[in-house]
């Protein structure tokens, strides 16, 4: 095994299609890949089981489900009920925004790749269909890399973290060719916001929405589980 | 009310001596203060309690524990039942560094800061006596601030957040000084890495012992609840 193949990262794993296609990318990068999740009161539960079919599907070393109870601190449509997941595009920074969410998500990664080792971290931000989010842009992906040169044991010894995040400048529809060329089963992942507890999908939320838009533009069958009542994506399955 | 008066401020607060110190000195700077403590499987459980009783004392607005499994990371003896509290000064970045941990608390102040609408968050670090964890340095806050800018959507928008670390460069003693001024009942607090369940001080440990000299430095009464068999903190009484 090549000094590269032993590489540890650590990639963060939300069970989506975003994540797991970094997933697949690590992989084919000869990392040993460490899948981190965060159950944090999110309402589309379902996908924490996506996640853990994901890791074992693509081969991670291991998956880690970190409990955390974002709900307490609220202000988002995904884990605070009273707020409404939204049906229709929005605009601006859409009500799915968990504040500070990312650099939440990171940091853990960051401790426990200092813990294990490792001094790469994976994440699926994307910057194009999701530019409403602040932490999804590329100018803050690069100040959190330098974040943890300074916040880290290893880092004051001189050792750099990378901060890879690979679909930032995709599409959806080159999101989904690049995965499925990895061999990406999508079926195995949710990304509604308002799947039910087998994960089947809502297709009407945003996350529905432009999960269809790229299977359809990148001229793939869309292997997403949608729910019998299942809105818009089910219109555009293949 | 003053519009300064009006202003919010989270404040991160262990139930340690340095965090109480940190509210009462924003609260005599006027911010309505939002007391935030994580319930991350630390040993030392009596802080949470302690920081309870501290935020009610001190007039927080409210206070607030989030639950957050750092010991599904491990790595450090805070966390970790594997790996000892040292009784003795360590060299370098000391066992109960817990990796990662102040990015993962501001991450979680700044998400609740921009739910709140405050733009001021407060740490209690300090580099001089916890020189060996990187994550209490001034380069580190500065980065971390830049970040807060880039990470959420009120920064987008333009408004900047600051983060106050008001102890950053003082002593243990002028950290005592400035609390007694100010009316922080220190009996309240517990800052032992190995406090009982009544929160009384193992008098051994690197918290116990830095905490003993500030009062003996400052010449003033040491107020902590120790043990029976409470070691050279309760030599160092007075």
């Amino acid at each position: 095994m090549s000094r590269d193949a032993e590489r540890k990262a650590v990639v963060l794993l939300s069970g989506g299609l975003d994540s797991a296609t970094v997933l697949a990318l690590a992989r084919r990068q000869g990392y040993a890949c460490h899948a981190l999740s965060l159950d944090y009161g999110q309402r589309h539960r379902a996908e924490l089981e996506a996640a853990r079919r994901v890791a074992q599907a693509l081969g991670a070393v291991e998956h880690k489900v970190i409990a955390l109870d974002l709900g307490a601190i609220g202000g988002s449509a995904l884990t605070d009920p009273a707020i409404a997941v939204p049906e229709q595009p929005t605009r601006g920074i859409p009500p799915t925004y968990v504040p500070a969410r990312n650099t939440v998500f990171l940091s853990l990664a960051l401790g426990w790749a200092e813990v294990l080792g490792a001094r790469d971290l994976f994440v699926g931000v994307n910057a194009v269909d999701y530019s409403g989010y602040p932490d999804c842009r590329p100018e803050y992906i690069a100040a959190f890399e330098r974040l943890c040169k300074l916040a880290t044991r290893v880092g004051v010894e001189g050792e750099d973290f990378t901060v890879h995040a690979p679909l930032i400048d995709m599409s959806k529809a080159d999101i989904v060719r690049t995965g499925t060329g990895l061999g990406v089963d999508y079926g195995l992942t949710v990304s509604c916001y308002a799947a039910d507890a087998q994960g089947r999908a809502c297709g009407r939320c945003d996350a529905c929405r432009l999960r269809a838009r790229g299977f359809a533009e990148a001229g793939l069958p869309d292997p997403t589980h949608y729910q019998p009542d299942g809105g818009a994506g089910t219109t555009q399955q293949a």
